[in-house]
């Protein structure tokens, strides 16, 4: 194939089964742990929040689970995903590199959080579940969450962040075009809430109230569950078609990556990406420096401890080991909202550990410098969270112009920024800043995670 | 192929060639008459404004123009873009047709017209233009030309109508990431600006306002050319790669359209759409009924009259002879605002009267309620243009319904929604009206209409 822009799959070439790493790894992840006993959890502890097709996900030991048709069947609205060769980008930089990215921002909600709210939406309905709640900050996850349950007939309660709800409308009512209701959090909708609300009706709400008030609403309610949007390891599982698709899209024109890099927030996007890679990897088959992009402001692998934590700032969720900011950390408010997370994935964080992939931290005025230099020479204008990993692709793509190289680097454009353009607006008219590393806070914040025996 | 959503082309299979539908008609249509004399225009009238590669394609006579390989390069950034089969769509509406969808918003503008802007700039950019000015409403053409210049490394410069400037702030941070200068119309920036800003400091501006202040900036500077986004000649010959895909798309399903519908402003979605099945059907290869949708505030093929008139507001273009409500009509702001316009391609509008098309005209609130019921079913949110097309798709599926014919239904979803979610927001809060006909506000602009001898 000469001067192809993109590789595409048809549906027929589409994987019909999702990849777990864990039997692949040469030592399984730590198990979560209950927060009153520090005793491993077991299904039933998660029961009240999740449809036991999705509890058994995340404890399987099999390498593949399948796809269901119901799920395949929406899958194929947006899916399989372009991979991309970045030819007009390869010139702008003058490099020997080839940069191929996978873009996602092609899905009805524009990222890839699809990928894992359409399966959890399939298994709530295939379970008898009327209503899933979830909490969203700009609104990514809850505008996935909202499209895919009205492909499955169920009802949708979001609970937004209320500084972005009042700030970034555009993103509520894409929720409620999908037929979501949603409430700006702290609310009256629930105890937390209404507690919250007594002390300051004009409390602007953080992640860590909304999935307090969204895991209320759900454990009061039997026919009512609840879904997540990252961390855990049906998420990670869910979003592993992005990389199966990409490996089958670089062997139809021969290529192996020798770098992949992919932003990490929760890790979700990463892990779609990296672990079949890694699989490869383990194998013998290829040999990729595989590298997690982290912001400057939210640096769990680069700053944080590998430690049990909670994995959110109210102290309500199973304990879970991570590489950890401590769960009472807030990061500074970068516009890349999606990578705003004290934590990291316990199983990017166990892959990490064990010396599978490596991390940087990188400030948003560079990943927005490498994303108008993108959109300049791409088209597409990427949301803020993957500019990250469009910034360290340009990192490598320039110090092999240098060395004269010609590397494969492999990246993911987990969505696009059509959502964003205050963020844009904002490093355009020159006001955008960096931030420090707050290596004070961080330490003020590690102070209060529990010390586990 | 079972249970397909979308057909793809590989950009192997990308058509190389526009399609000009002049040569296959029954007559030629009616010559652009210069406004001063009324006598046909030559290419030299329009040399101060266009690259004479885009005059030669405005006046050519050949059916096929070959597609420079640099703008084919650019094309694949997002080309072949995929037809779509509505099978939830189908589902939910509970009717035997077939419904098919070409789906324009895969663009890095997210609609059809950089299938336009891209050649214009690569034309341009050959002549050794130096800077292109247009103006843009909403934004849509303004960003798709922000885009292509970008591509060429030439300069944009945008005159946006100042309501929507100030209304509507993040198409224009759209067209500053891609590099393009933005001024609100009218502006300081010209004679035609200055005079009615010293009249009025906060006239809202208008379409015709911003394409005086273009066209000034443009004649001033032999460097400076200007670009518009429909109605012409050339404009339509390059949308045809839409339908041209769309032909080989359904030929690998082996259907043909029994109905083919396009929602019609200036006319250009629906010509690149329209005009290769047009081809084919005049050939006796198939038989579609194919139909205009247009805004019930803006019918100018159901309501106005085939007649030379200007094709802006301020009476400064060449005369052209199209279905108008007169030049100084001016449409109720309904959300299209990219179908606001008061007359009708000129060969849109030439077969129309020979009677190859017929035309409807729709109320926004019948379009967005389709538009909510398509975004349920099929995850995409559209624009609010193609919101008419898909109302329409809506209404002959349902005949089909009741008559039980399983026609196949075609169609062009010729943008999403992104930056519209204020238009799905008054419609869901139930502040959303259609439009009288203003008959009388009609007559009364025909009546200003210039009687040609």
């Amino acid at each position: 194939m000469a001067e192809y822009s993109k590789i595409l799959l048809d549906e027929s070439e589409m994987p019909t089964q999702w990849y777990n790493i864990i039997p692949d790894l040469p030592e399984p992840p730590p198990p979560p742990l209950h927060p009153g006993t520090h005793e491993p959890i077991g299904p039933d502890d998660l029961a009240p929040l999740f449809p036991m097709d999705l509890i058994m996900q995340e404890v399987t030991t099999d390498s593949y689970v399948d796809i269901p048709g119901e799920v395949l069947d929406v899958y194929k609205l947006w899916r399989p995903s372009p991979l991309y060769r970045a030819r007009r980008l390869e010139k702008a930089l003058d490099t020997p590199a080839k940069i191929y990215y996978k873009y996602e921002g092609v899905s009805p909600a524009g990222s890839h959080k699809p990928n894992t709210s359409v399966p959890q939406a399939y298994y709530n309905a295939k379970a008898g579940t009327k209503k899933i709640t979830t909490e969203t900050g700009a609104g990514q996850w809850g505008s996935s969450l909202a499209f895919a349950t009205a492909q499955y007939g169920i009802e949708c309660e979001v609970w937004q962040v209320a500084a972005s709800y009042a700030q970034k409308p555009y993103r509520k009512t894409m929720m409620e075009i999908w037929g979501a209701s949603v409430h700006p959090s702290p609310s009256d909708q629930t105890e937390a809430g209404r507690s919250l609300l007594a002390q300051d009706p004009d409390n602007p709400g953080s992640l860590g109230i909304a999935i307090s008030e969204a895991v209320e609403a759900a454990v009061q309610d039997p026919d009512t569950k609840y879904a997540l949007g990252s961390v855990l390891n049906h998420v990670l599982l869910h979003q592993t078609i992005i990389g199966e698709e990409a490996l089958l899209q670089l062997a139809k024109v021969g290529d192996t990556p020798d770098v992949l890099v992919g932003c990490t927030g929760g890790g979700s996007n990463f892990a779609g990406l990296s672990f079949p890679f890694l699989r490869e990897k383990l194998a013998g088959k290829m040999n990729p420096t595989i590298r997690c992009v982290e912001p400057a402001a939210s640096p769990s692998l680069t700053k944080g401890e590998y430690r049990y934590d909670f994995g959110d700032t109210m102290g309500m969720t199973p304990l879970v080991k991570m590489h950890t900011l401590g769960h009472s950390f807030i990061p500074d408010p970068i516009h890349a909202g999606g990578l705003r997370y004290h934590g990291m994935a316990p199983l990017v964080s166990h892959i990490y550990e064990l010396g599978l992939c490596e991390a940087i931290a990188i400030g948003q005025t560079e990943c927005f410098t490498g994303a108008i230099q993108f959109a300049k020479s791409e088209g597409i204008v990427p949301a803020p969270e993957p500019t990250h990993a469009i910034a360290a692709a340009i990192r490598e793509a320039l110090e092999c112009k240098e060395s004269g190289e010609e590397k494969v680097i492999l990246t993911a454009l987990c969505g696009h920024g059509h959502m964003d353009m205050a963020a844009y607006d904002a490093f355009l008219s020159g006001e955008m800043v960096d931030y420090d590393h707050r290596d004070a806070d961080i330490a003020e914040a590690m102070a209060k995670v529990p010390v586990i025996a």
